[in-house]
């Protein structure tokens, strides 16, 4: 088993977060963030993102202990990104209380010669136009994953469509995926963006689990049963991770392997939701990882006897 | 394989219903006849209710065609149990426009000795006062399945609780679950029901499946993915049905019994709500019933293989 190289284009941030166990000031955030921690356990990571001139030192040690590769994390004249939030008792929606997209207004990915030939790429949740940019630069991935939200979706939904048609698999929570789709029933939602050109679909249902469409699988993944969620930031990112890290890390696409991918991405969602910050997620050890992902395994495996 | 009997004690209705679907009325209802339909395709069933001078002929038929015990339906004089109501959009919550117990409000359930002995006893939702009336009145059943609803649970919360100690295994959806435990997260909302007496609970969450949780077990169902969703009502009784069938079926309740009597009950669910009435439950066939429990499976069904 080689594990292949996995590039991620997305955000890297500082987030202010209140949630009602507790908050964090400044605390390291950002899609590319929480992707590459959580990826990192399966397979190598290089980073394509912008900050400003203020990002921390101590953060650009936190990937670097988890060999990330930051040759594609450019340092631009400015402040870095950064988003204050909070979540209420729920925990479902974060109510977002001042977003500052400083050098990341202006950012467009320009890829090297090494990031382009990356054979698995994720496109983290950023404008479609930008991911469209990435889309011609990249020189035939094995496999792309795309992440999307609300906002691309209602403001270039044609955008959306065209990245969903473009990519191997389109992540959308439940609301993202029934705002594309113009349908409330997820099951006809996920068929409805099949039926519209996307190859396959991950709907992320939070504590509901996911599930996975296409045209050959169809496939359900409880969601972890967490006791200790403290800030539900980064979960899809995270999942995103996990899922594409399992399948780089055996260079795999068949049912069985993506599959134990949708588990690798519920456990690593499962351990980001522990604490604030990617850092839990850097934190972890293959041996957990692997216990998470028996443990979901147990929580739906039986075999089935005849019974009439 | 020699099915085991299963005892029934709940309302026969006549129900008014309309959903974005169409509409039906005065349909056969109770929680008593969705639940008698659904089992009867794996286990022999005895009913014990209670039904009006006013109640069709048709529909007593319909219980005959599938061999049901209808030795305990009592009729009373006057009108039969009728309720009225609508779903919305949304589907996940009737809209009750009318109840009339009519014979339903003096109804208490008097077991003959051949019902006091049938080893597998279902208590439908009616007042937990008869549910323990019913408890009192059973020899030494082998498992004994509850339900209950909000009503109750608002109402008599500890006599709800008493029944919880006193079966086997008990029903509950979202809600019911978090308010009779006082706990949002549904994980923690089950092992505070188990903390407090509870032998075994099932929450059962619509769209996204249900969860079983005992201190030996704990199993993750995915709902059937419906097309063709018409009308909700019974989806729960039906769910009891299908698990309480196959548990009398095999007269089993082993880990490997009760996850693919999960299974029967999503099955028997997902049949229960693509018509009014239980008509479409009547008339399944083991050969339906077994195609969507083996869909069921391979919804979730993977081998792990080692990937650290």
């Amino acid at each position: 088993m080689t594990p292949q190289r996995i590039l991620v284009v997305g955000s890297v941030a500082l987030d202010s977060i209140r949630t009602p166990y507790g908050e964090a000031r400044e605390a390291l955030g950002g899609s590319a963030s929480y992707f590459s921690c959580s990826a990192s356990h399966f397979a190598p990571v290089s980073v394509v993102a912008v900050v400003g001139e203020d990002f921390p030192e101590t953060h650009r040690q936190l990937f670097a202990e988890r060999g990330i590769d930051l040759s594609g994390l450019e340092a631009a004249p400015g402040r870095t990104f950064r988003w204050r939030g909070e979540y209420m008792a729920e925990l479902g929606h974060a109510h977002t209380l001042e977003t500052q997209l400083n050098v990341f207004a202006e950012f467009h990915p320009k890829l090297t010669d090494v990031h382009r030939r990356i054979p698995y790429v994720f496109l983290a949740n950023i404008d479609p136009d930008l991911q469209l940019e990435v889309l011609s630069q990249v020189r035939k991935p094995r496999l792309v994953l795309s992440d999307t939200m609300n906002y691309w979706i209602a403001r270039k939904p044609d955008r959306v469509l065209e990245v969903l048609r473009r990519v191997d698999v389109a992540l959308l929570n439940e609301e993202e995926a029934r705002a594309l789709a113009g349908e409330t029933h997820l099951t006809r939602a996920a068929e409805s963006l099949l039926a519209a050109g996307a190859h396959a679909v991950i709907i992320k249902k939070g504590e509901h689990g996911a599930s996975f469409h296409s045209r050959e699988e169809r496939f359900l993944t409880p969601a972890y049963p967490v006791k200790a969620l403290t800030d539900p930031t980064g979960a899809g990112d995270s999942f995103a991770g996990g899922f594409m890290g399992l399948l780089a890390r055996t260079d795999r696409n068949d049912g069985e392997a993506l599959r134990q991918a949708m588990a690798c991405g519920t456990a690593m969602a499962s351990m980001a939701i522990e604490a604030f910050s990617p850092a839990r997620l850097a934190d972890t050890t293959a041996r957990e990882i692997e216990g998470r992902v028996r443990e979901l395994h147990e929580l739906v495996h039986y075999d089935l006897f005849p019974m009439f």
